[in-house]
């Protein structure tokens, strides 16, 4: 940690700091400059971000030399961590895409989608049954019904499946039917409920908030990993902008630079990021050219009659074509869409 | 609500939407312009939404009419809310102050704390029992021994107290204790927790997401409204901008703004919006005068030693110089700074 | 165009504006709805324009039918325009890659970078004589000799050339020189600029502004346009967003919509756009994929001896793989990267 | 200045780099951590930019400890500066109020407004000759026209004028006639405009970019200072966010915050920050509060039929309610609004 002195501070103001730099067990820096003083402190900087050096009087600045998350750091863990969901891997070469309706409606619908994704290559099937909506007057989802016929159409197709959890109070009766948890956007610093997906076995597809730097995504992953449960997979799904004509502003440059920063795996989510059926299928391929290790795609029978997000749900036709076409992207980068028998292995 | 068909469209394309808004029980309108056909609907465009034009292929746009808030719309009630917190009044002539620490950290800090604010004149006493802290491995907050010592320090004091609630699980201990429940912003659109909240008798002030518009703080205070408790108080505390040079960027416009929008009081935290000491004088003083209904100030006897936010909290000093400052810009706005009596009555 | 009026309003509110409508020699609609009115106007949106409802009293808001970009758009001409620069051509199948160095610092540096380029692929050589720089002490680019140097690694290596135009003063000895324009993003709205580009015959790449929507960026080509200069080649380079580990937030999702949008080729500037040089080939990659039509990347022989963005820039050997790397995507998305004779017939 | 290695390296790498500092004739500093090496440099920083580490390999990051204006800096002078511009005087205790239309329409338009706004109190006229709009088929001012028109509404009134100016070529004409230029939102880093008015001697109005961080603007200034004209005032007037309610997102914490980092006056412009009339006599006053050093106010006889920006100019009777309000809140933070006759000594 390095401490920059307000312009005018002399060795006597750096004095206490060294002494408290000192109290915990660290090596304190002296480095007086032409105009500033610089001090630093060698050690473990989550000791010293204790001593809320920011807050003296004679402090400009504070600059961390070290990362405040810690275990899903690559530092921590070079090899890039291979996730595995009921046989579905997230991390590997392969890339498994996951599909289905933004809401479960009916059985109907759910079956109908899952048996069309699955046919198209799909290996993980998504829906939602607890609807976080922006508006009390909107459709909040089936709930247990919905995890009911979620679970109907993995009997009926072998898909497993992700779906939402909005709250701990569900963590039992959504634990016992899903595959792996969703930790939707607004939820991302829902830290009760980080807590508590940490405190299962069960995989967790953590979505990124539409305003969280990378150390705030990376910190609420942390929530989940420090207390146990290590299979965490990040998801981009848009931030806010200035931008208005997409629903978000896709920013795909975070997946390399979460590549390089986590052995933890990332996918994106282009339904939501973009939010204009048009665009799913171009910022799909270019997800999966910038290293994307999997695809949430919005898929319905009948997009005009969604009960929710129906303008960026793509049909089962336009999922075929989208498959198809980021395979052929997919191998461009030495990787290859995950095949629906390594699903079921 | 009016619709706008992408061009090329006939009017063969418009039948089947005028057909479905018909069927909602709403007038359809047909508007053939030169180059594209708009339509409308006239009626309630809640039900309207229900129909997810957007999701129609034809459909290259839908305006809508009316805002999606219902209740807390001044088309709704026009007269501004008066809310009452234990005799202090939000919404009216008379401009209460909140102070106090970030974190409650033991019975001396919150106690002193309690009574130095008091004596520069807040009316009301906050600080954190539970803490939603961006890292798990920063301090979490006294939780359960933390609520007792706020009851203690009203006790002391004689000042109502406002604590922030991240679960809907600690309704009952919590609520047993506060007299006002604070929804932080990264719990804006935890809808669990909104609903839970709106099922009791206690006041609620609503602080404002970073990423948050006016339609999704007004609809957020909607969850509570439409559960049947009417006393909610919304703040603004900053947004997410490119702006790295203050903690957030504090939207002041969007007071004003609000007021024009909704009954319900709008109250302004200078602290976290800036999170640099030296802005929090000019920046409350600029709250009042946009027309804050209320200020929180983040107040610690030793700032430097505090358990966190530090470097935001202002002295016992510091804030009573606040205090004579914001009451003379009060006045300069045909208010006034609540007095400590009122909130005893 | 769609105006809404303000709750409470009569028709004798809508009666003169409606007559402000008919008198501009369009056709006026009038729509009571249950409980706003809404008036319509169908004709020439830029002359409705002229009118400025937004300013009148009992008008709440304004909706336009139609873009207020005409030359760029598709609904003016459909067929995508092939802009062709000294051989080069920018819209069609093949994808053409710029290379070359963020300044020119000497001839050796030139001359090198442009043989390296050339070699790797590219089919044009970009080059900073003129400087926009954020700090008037920084590096201002070598002015006319920089020109001089890129027609000299021109006449080396048959390369054209694009570089920075920053006044519309230096129009005919920049224009004496260059096969191609370039705006950079801090001059897209320097209107007196693009009218000086829009009289001459010569293409120029648009870059896109850090805070433009895209209407800005289409209105800011159609000053080009209008004109007679139909040259030109819009780009993508990054935009603002509270993102600060990336230099901009590279907004991908902008070149699919401006490919709906517009005829005119979007080409993409991974460089300035991540600012990381890690990121370069992963997010051209992905510009490829997401359907751009062309790429421009920073190349120098010795990055850490750049006098400007250093960082950012690529070794020789570096820029060869991503040519490699870029042109399998292009094949997948049924492209291919320009090969250089083509820019030589 | 600090450079931290990335982790792994050794004292090896750290050599070169410890080596070029030197041949600088700064002094390095060696500083050895846990997990990584941290390089100290002390001396002028602006020496060091030059060596361009950003770029080398083994550097992680580079933290500068001076910031990079120099002029513009309170550590340059510490005294607060008054800039004069015909008798109006920005940075001291009095806070002039300029006033006028977007646009000059006309000779009745421009002089019936320069007396009402003279009458209601302010003491400077702005009015745009030139005017930098969006699109190529909106109102692009009355140019040489107008500047015939803004003089003669000073003759007929005594006030000082302002109007922007938009590029280079139009200094002389431009400067023959105006008391300060204005260099608007979009050319604040047209840096010949900037140098080409910094090599007058006549005042400067910048305005900050819609994008611009507080160190943009500042070496905006910096331009302008360097070459020799120490008449800048900074100006305030709204930046892009991801809020659309109002036409920017008005950034009051930056007139403090710049306060604390520069010597310059600092003024606001509620007009075009908010770009909403409702929200001008709140945000003024706010302005004023926050500690603003001037207000810009667009003021148009009959906003509604405007050329250009109609919503959001008040009505001369409007802009009196707002000076009494505005000054009633000046004096509450110890200053006052310029009176007239201080414009005319």
């Amino acid at each position: 940690m390095i401490i920059i002195l307000k312009k005018g501070c002399s060795e006597a103001d750096a004095a206490p700091i060294l002494e408290s730099i000192k109290e915990k067990g660290l090596e304190p820096l002296y480095m007086p400059g032409e105009e500033k003083i610089v001090l630093g402190a060698i050690g473990d900087e989550r000791v010293l971000a204790s001593l809320q050096l920011e807050a003296v009087d004679t402090v400009e600045r504070i600059v961390p030399i070290l990362k405040p998350h810690k275990l899903s750091n690559r530092e921590f863990q070079n090899e890039s961590s291979e996730i595995e969901v009921a046989g579905v891997v997230f991390g590997g070469k392969q890339v498994p895409v996951i599909a289905g309706p933004c809401s479960v409606e009916s059985e109907e619908q759910i079956v109908t989608t899952a048996r069309a994704v699955k046919k198209a290559g799909a290996v993980m099937l998504r829906g939602g049954a607890y609807k976080p909506r922006t508006s009390p007057y909107a459709f909040q989802g089936l709930e247990k019904e919905g995890l009911a016929l979620l679970d109907l159409a993995r009997k009926e197709t072998g898909l497993p499946i992700v779906t939402e959890i909005i709250s701990e109070h569900d963590i039992d009766h959504v634990g016992a039917v899903t595959d792996m948890f969703q930790i939707g956007a607004r939820n991302m610093q829902n830290f009760r409920l980080l807590k508590a997906v940490g405190n299962t076995k069960i995989p967790v597809m953590l979505k990124r908030g539409p305003a969280a730097s990378m150390a705030e995504l990376l910190l609420a992953a942390e929530y989940i990993l420090s207390k146990g449960n290590s299979k965490v997979v990040l998801c981009e799904r848009g931030i806010k902008s200035f931008f208005g004509d997409t629903r978000n502003t896709f920013d795909l440059s975070i997946i390399p630079l979460l590549k390089k920063e986590t052995h933890l795996p990332v996918i994106a989510d282009p339904s939501h990021a973009t939010g204009v059926r048009d665009l799913i299928m171009p910022m799909s391929r270019a997800a999966i050219a910038a290293g994307a290790d999997g695809l949430v795609i919005e898929v319905h029978p009948e997009p005009s009659k969604a009960l929710s997000d129906g303008f960026q749900q793509l049909t089962p036709d336009q999922f075929e074509d989208l498959m198809s076409a980021v395979d052929r992207v997919a191998h461009a980068v030495d990787r290859e869409i995950s095949a629906p028998q390594i699903a079921k292995k």
